[in-house]
């Protein structure tokens, strides 16, 4: 009976994730390409010094704006004293730590899910080197971003350690965080006047 | 009485920064530049399907580890159901839109008050453009991550045209999030293997 049972239970969800939307939204992708479009969006409006906040709702993907959100996010960027801030939230090189993270991770288990393999534990753990003076413009040298992020990966998987090895090496290539910061993409600064 | 208080009256900041600290932590760093030397730091959790968690805290700047925060900050990503997630939180390439407004506006805000100028109001909106066929590997000749992010900058300060050009380029140059999109920025994943 209960190997029956087995049989006859049909997988919806691996890794959290729902397989028949997945396989379903790669089917229309792939029918019109059109929908793998997306625009994400932000607002950010600055409080004070170092503070700064955001909201994040909208956006528009598969042909059409997106009303799933009924509210938005909102985070807060602050700097900590010995930036001239009172930690009113962590700071914007920070959050780019934590979009980079998620992004892999989640890059991950999406990937994990196309080829049937079931993570049980995984975590990461970020550390990205800057050196100020390029910030401050104290040398025209020194770059002011990170010079390199470094991710110490855990992870626990019903695969072999090739399998593993394998879909580790996809994820980081496929990745969009990933992708934005080790490849250059255009920022566009626009003003717009009153 | 009114004039003679105003000219007796020491501006201790600009556009909320401690000018003496800026100008302190600056002097610092030009006599010894290992000072500028920053290390920041996120984990991250994996929870369920798009759905993980960061904690941010101590970071290693100025020559010793900070201790400034009692407490970690904490960030969710998730995703909206048209990428198979419930909305538990923003996604991880929306947070890299957060991180980058952030950094734009703190080091506009600073540079303006390095310069002199009152910034009177400062908020942003950005879009970033993906094609989701890279992320889904369904075409190799899509790139990932984003094509290009627009950041619509409105702002009134207190100086010319001119001033307020130059201040945005200096500004767009040395962010170091705007920095890390723009350049290539190598990111390292090693597994932890226990």
């Amino acid at each position: 009976m209960t190997s029956q049972h087995a049989v006859a239970e049909k997988v919806t969800h691996i890794n959290g994730l729902n397989v028949q939307a997945a396989v379903d939204t790669i089917a229309d992708l792939k029918a019109d390409k059109s929908l793998a479009k997306f625009q994400f969006r932000a607002h950010n409006k600055w409080i004070n010094g170092g503070e700064n906040r955001s909201t994040i709702r909208d956006f528009y993907g598969a042909g059409r704006e997106d009303t799933s959100r009924t509210k938005p996010f909102e985070f807060t960027n602050g700097e900590p004293p010995l930036l001239l801030g009172d930690n009113e939230g962590a700071n914007p090189v920070e959050f780019l730590l934590h979009a980079l993270a998620g992004c892999v991770t989640t890059t991950f288990v999406l990937h994990a899910m196309a080829r049937g393999i079931t993570i049980r534990e995984l975590s990461t753990e970020l550390a990205g080197n800057i050196d100020l003076q390029g910030l401050l413009g104290l040398d025209d040298s020194v770059s002011p971003g990170y010079e390199q992020i470094r991710i110490r990966l855990h992870v626990k998987a019903d695969c072999t350690e090739k399998e593993l090895e394998d879909l580790l090496g996809y994820a980081q290539q496929h990745s969009p965080v990933c992708n934005t910061v080790c490849r250059p993409v255009p920022v566009v600064i626009e003003r717009v006047k009153n």
